[in-house]
């Protein structure tokens, strides 16, 4: 089995298992213990006003859940959560990803999938911002 | 049972059955689709050096992952990855605490375990930086 059937199998298996022991869980909303490494990434596009742009990026953000080393994914753009003067919610596009070490995103920086998305996306965001995370 | 309770016993259930299901899971690497609204927080300590402030702030938001409609919750420190320019790694403290939707996440803000931790912990920053995200 292949490492990506293989999470997906886990992810199957967790979903269902959980769901039918209370009836009433919902498939995707279940997360206990997040992996240690959390690589968080806010983008500004050229374009910001282009959904087109903003879809292309979107898409390229979700190949990246293919490397092996990634343990979870989220792509997300801002939230309608109450606005509040720390709130930054200019950005279009964020990604969230989960490594179990640091030396996972470091091996995920140099996969064939992050360099093809970087070569085909780049040029699409005039700014990013990068915060790397390990619990405590 | 408890909102708290249900969410551990779904986590260890989730847990259980998929590390039963390949043999080699580890516990807390199993995270499959994540809740859709991530809430993610950056904080610089008013003294960027007091380890004693920086734990005590870990501390309170740890306390944060009690609040009933937070689903997964991860606080930690910079981390040793690589070093480039777009990596922002000036904060001391950063928090993501997951929901499943915005309005979940406008409760956890008048909450009152959300009230205590900003009443006890906000003296110790300068500076914080939130970031809203929902799933596309």
């Amino acid at each position: 089995m292949s490492d990506s059937s293989r999470r997906q199998f886990l992810a199957g298996a967790a979903t269902l298992s959980a769901a039918a022991a209370v009836g009433t869980a919902q498939a995707g909303q279940i997360c206990s213990d997040l992996p240690p490494v959390v690589h968080k990434v806010y983008f500004w596009l050229k374009n910001p006003t282009s959904t087109e742009d903003r879809d292309q990026l979107i898409a390229g953000l979700k190949t990246l859940g293919a490397i092996s080393t990634v343990q979870g994914i989220h792509v997300g753009v801002p939230a309608s959560t109450e606005q509040r003067d720390v709130v930054d919610n200019s950005y279009q596009v964020s990604e969230l990803l989960l490594f179990a070490n640091a030396a996972d995103q470091d091996a995920y920086q140099i996969d064939p999938i992050h360099l093809k998305f970087v070569e085909q996306c780049s040029h699409l965001w005039s700014k990013v911002v990068v915060y790397d995370s390990i619990a405590v």
